[in-house]
């Protein structure tokens, strides 16, 4: 007799989809199978049963500037919540100087409490830390703290790591049995064309584009390529959105390196054509840009061909007055999106373009839980998290801003119609959103200490 | 409360190994997970839990001239079975003139109530029924009886069909809703090589090889993969050693092509350097033939990056005198190897070359069984059949033919030491094998209707 | 004191153009370079002036069926002459059981005296003489009578040769010193296509195009390139218009195979979709078919690449009222071009295309007589024969059948207007064409005695 | 009648061998033909006759440290010279805040009056001019100056350029109509890992390669391709020696990029594994450093399928003592070969390893001339300079540094067998190469100035 059972719903597996019941004891997946019993049930008839939604890559109250991000912890993991994603990862920016575990404490006290849904932390490795080599000591402790992955950036003033920097940066996390996740543009080169650009009086958003072209973040990746296999390092290349560094990436892959990569719906669905002109231009300015038609489609290909891994949203919310900068260069980067990310991929993959559901699942939920070294998510077996999305694949819904849970006033996806959203949602077998409602407290969440270490298996 | 639990076993599922019990209720698998209670319990600790093999290419008491294999339906299936092998698909070979449904119910008369392992029948479709229009409308009566594998050759006197042959069969065979599997040798080449060389007076095993070079195999598949493209026709190419028909392959999977290709145990292990010459040489005889060192590496590579699906054995077992003939050309082709596949893929694949276990499982279970239409076998799923290898992966072994459960006098891997064996065999929930002794009765296996028609669920 | 000097010209060497003077004694060149004298001068002031073009393709009064094709031997090559070509070559076809050598007497004393430029002939090897050994023997007779090339068939009925044959005749060819030109469709399986189409009530030339794919053009070159391999025969695709065929062809030239491709301008000038449908289509039916702008582009590209060397007509006139047939099958295949081809090639890829000028050369002229063993033929350098065009690149022309010496009643490129034609052509020092007119006398070209042995230096 | 003819000899044109005599007018070759009268003749029976060759990367009393190359401008030029070459390529490298037309001045001081062969003057941008903005304005007045190629440097203390002063330099370059002449290897990352093997206490010679590995080679030269592709402008590798990088510089010239690479005959002869260990490891050390026997199979390959252009000699000769230092990093990099290039790579290509005579001409005399806008220089067309070598294939020599002109003590290829070394050679009309002996007068030699601006015709 278990505590809970979801009964009826087609289980999306690894292997393809299974009509089977999923029993759950305590916060943990106890057992899929048929007649299974328990004190009470959740009928999920016509419904997907998926692994709760893995969102790696999320920026809720960030500060950049004097500006924070629109979403806090809060509204952003209740937010993610309601799209089907139980676990986020965020990011601690270490300030100058500021050593990485005082700043790890600090992060952990503004999320801790807060959180809706599970969360974990990547380290962010600035140019000040990498330089000096003392400070490359902290990178075990995060280790040990369970922030496994750390965040470098080949682009940004005072975020940059030069290539020095950057193989003495991926040796020590490769040597703390970390990972790294990459910003990867060639920021000086960047810098120069953008510099020329508003020296030339370029002030339209399609600057932005023009002074980030395809063949530099392709550039970035290359070289990171080669310096992570001097180092010995496993990485991941977040939100790449353009043709040729995919096919860096995919030969890479094929070579036997341990490489991953992500992409986000803005990337598979948006474009610099079609979004970067007009008065809305400034609201759609992100780093790496938005591409063309051309580089969705290899995008698609890429997912659907597995040489690319990952969907995450890069979740970066500013205001509509805050995105409204006479100039691109002064247009704070940075889409919202954290809550339709299952059911874009849902809509615009499986349903339009034959996506399978095992790709679905596999890029929103398993593929980021074991990237991220989050040992117990994203996955429907036995000794798992019990993170459970029922989706409805048939409920139809308009995206709307002023519906939506997000903090920001407008959605890069307003008007745009979906077939398939999230009707219940489960965090540790505690069911958090019930009839498309958030039922659950903030600060639910915990911290996930995440880890490469070959774990024991999660089954007991 | 089940029927019965295998406890403590590492299950290898599509995602990976987990530690879970399996439940099974009758013949089916109901469920898996923790603290499953069962009427009855099998222990499992230390060994994995795996799907029962499906091997979907053995030739058991088959004639060829005025000989027959050595295995019967009987002694093959149950060396099969104490290999970890709970379905095998075997063929039928419409005599001249013969109608297909009639050899068919000819070939099942053999097999029913013989066979210790579920079976399917692949239905051969030879020159002279592809060759006149009419033949051909047997195609969908097969498919209704289940048999919606098509064996088409392009070599061999009397079988190999011409192009338009090919043709018109795989269109024939797509229209049904059936696959076709395919001997893919260039026929009319080799046979011309080989008279040559006879006349020639060459009559050594090696000549077997240069007679038929691996071009010609990458020329068969290629014009094949141009005609199965023209048909719309799904295809698997059986029995692939060589380097370049395997590119030829990746290529066309790469394009989207419905395109299957397996290896087996022999290509992996063998060389025709090593065993065509010597005395022994006739034994190794086999068509296409052992090939390279370099051959032997590609096709590992293929089987790891997912090129290559699937291991068969190709099991057609001859006794040593029958093979023992003074001139190549006269020795029946075809080695035995029905019982030692999962534990030569095991130990030559797992244990030596870093093969992921879910690799192991796919080309020996999973994917054997999704290719071939059976629906219902190679996943530890609820639903499925309850076929279940219980497979201890540190009994070691030396392998012998007089120990072996397998007829023929003699075997390719005679004195290989290998680590892993298959301790207990479930067939439909029943065990028929335990402590690796047969257990089960002969006749137990049932003929399995195979199906692409894109089935209900599993599941009740 | 040279007899005859061109001066002024731009010559069009194989390193590039060279501004310098070109010395004719008795039928050869004798010099280039500055100051040099004579006793006659021409004038080629703002004109290239090349080496006469080689068009290796052509089908003069060719026997098909009851018809004839529109160019006899002398309007042929006097059409040729005004277009910049001074070499022909053409073809001798055996009747059935007729002997190559004899079949060779009666094709040469139909060309010979009636020729007004030089030519070669290929020898036909049909398929009833492939198919027995004894008829091979022909074929040292053949190159020692100077026809070193063998034209083979992939497709048509009565000439196509199998494999087996197909590598029998390879074989006699590579050891007799000669090379093979290769019409590569896959015959039969176009023949079971069309046979389909018109059991359907398809009549209209769209069919033409749709019952001989690409892709089937492509398999017979992959099994024609196996086949030479194993031969070690040197070998020419004839008319290839497909990217698919010339992917294949491509790769084997980059990994060492000595085999070369041709395209004509048809392929690269017109498609089935513009040509095949309206009251005109049946006249743009040839074989292999005008393909897709697609596969125009790839011709283009491989021609600059230099994966395709060589540019030829295929010329084959029919007459407008032999062309228009009310089904697609009954049209005999085949288009006019021989006299345009240098202009449209140097106007559609030098002047619109950035094809460089030796490009444009070396596909018409040198590429030609190099593969063809005219090793007299195809360059402005001492020694050789002093065939010269004096290419005019400014002089606008408007094509018209009724300006063209062509015999048939319409043109593929009626209207189509050029900059660019030949001013004046020498045959061996000889004006044949002054100020665009022929005033030469038919008889005066030769017959070419082609050779792979290599030679001594055609210098004295 | 001409002034000078030589006879009998087989001209290596860009078309193949021909046998021809070549006339001679003043210091220009005046034709090719038969029948060349002059006042003076030199028989060249049994010899190739071929231009002068060009060495487009010497470096000649040059300064490093407190070190000058052993070769001053007469020394190297008349081994150059005695070795078939007639026009080098020197460096002009500008003093710390040095304007460069003053460079120039000095550096051309040197070298006129000295000179025994004609020679240019690559002008090096260091970090320090392109980092200002202002100093780029001199590149216009080098191009005028007739130093239309300009090095950069991706290594080196005080030369590399970032990647930024990279694109600068580039597209100053490149708006000047220069080209770019490029050491392409990732700098801080070598110097990073030299400093670490020091740091370990590495001393020995193979610790020189193994701190600049292949792979941050080709990530030098790719950054380098993508900066270019933005710049537009073109530019050439200097001195690839390794299978990666090449396989860069094939893919983007496959993709239309105007990049071409040169390697050396050290690459292709000698390698790491056999020359930097023992005694005289030191004197091996040169950057990039001598690679792996694939390697030299990749440069061999590279340079038959044209994706390799030139070999130059990166001619850069210390004396024995200078070379030996006990650390690696103390030890004076490059080596001598200025004047065995013609033999090196006639013998080891065009003798053992099938390169075509074209090839030998083409990445020895013609490529370089045409690449680095020496338009006079490296064809035997009327109009260029009569710069010629008599080369006789059948000569059997042995390499000895006591023997050769170079003014090194030692030879990389000491005690090396070759056949074929020149017998005579002539720069600009002039004998100055008789019977293997130097005869000409240093000062001879002419500075050469090279523009890429398409220039009228050579001819008159």
């Amino acid at each position: 007799m278990h505590d809970l059972v979801i009964k009826h719903g087609q289980l999306i597996l690894h292997s393809g989809p299974v009509l089977a019941d999923l029993a759950i004891d305590g916060d943990r997946i106890a057992a899929i199978g048929r007649q299974l019993n328990a004190a009470r049930a959740i009928d999920a008839a016509g419904c997907y049963v998926i692994p709760g939604g893995v969102d790696c890559h999320v920026h809720l109250q960030m500060r950049l500037g004097g500006l924070t991000t629109a979403d806090t912890f809060e509204t952003g993991t209740v937010a993610a919540a309601c799209g089907g994603t139980t676990t986020v990862v965020d990011f601690t920016d270490p300030q100058p100087e500021q050593p990485l575990m005082h700043a790890l404490r600090e992060r952990r006290a503004e999320a801790d409490g807060r959180v809706a849904v599970d969360y974990g932390l990547h380290m962010t490795i600035p140019a000040w830390h990498a330089s000096a080599e003392a400070r490359l000591h902290d990178v075990p402790d995060a280790v040990a703290a369970g922030c496994a992955t750390f965040k470098l950036y080949q682009a940004y003033d005072r975020m940059q790591l030069d290539d020095v920097a950057l193989l003495r940066a991926m040796r020590a996390v490769a040597a703390a049995g970390g990972s790294v996740v990459l910003h990867s543009e060639t920021g000086p080169l960047l810098d120069h064309l953008r510099a020329e650009a508003l020296a030339a009086g370029r002030r339209e958003p399609v600057w932005h584009e023009r002074t980030r072209p395809a063949i530099l973040e392709a550039s970035a990746v290359q070289r990171a390529l080669a310096i992570a296999a001097l180092a010995g390092c496993a990485f991941h290349v977040f939100h790449v959105g353009a043709a040729e560094p995919l096919a860096y990436i995919a030969a890479a892959r094929t070579n036997g390196q341990d490489v991953t990569a992500e992409t986000c719906p803005h990337y598979l669905l948006l474009s610099a054509d079609q979004h970067l002109s007009g008065t809305d231009g400034p609201l759609f300015i992100c780093a790496p840009p938005l591409r063309s038609p051309d580089d969705q489609a290899a995008a698609w290909r890429a997912l659907k061909d597995g040489s690319l891994d990952i969907v995450s949203t890069d979740h970066c919310p500013w205001t509509r007055s805050e995105k409204r900068q006479p100039s691109f260069a002064d247009v704070p980067g940075g889409l919202p999106g954290i809550e339709a990310r299952l059911a874009l991929v849902h809509h615009f993959g499986v349903n339009q373009r034959d996506l399978p559901l095992t790709s679905w699942v596999s890029s929103c939920c398993a593929a980021p839980a074991r990237r991220m070294g989050l040992s117990r998510k994203g996955a429907l077996l036995p000794g798992y998290d019990a993170d459970i999305v029922i989706f409805d694949p048939l409920r139809e819904k308009t995206l709307a801003s002023n519906e939506l849970n997000e903090a920001a006033d407008w959605s890069p996806y307003e008007g745009q119609d979906v077939s398939g959203w999230p009707r219940a949602v489960l965090l540790r077998g505690a069911e958090i959103v019930r009839d498309e409602t958030y039922i659950g407290h903030p600060g639910q969440g915990r911290f996930q200490h995440r880890t490469f270490v070959p774990a024991p298996d999660p089954s007991p």
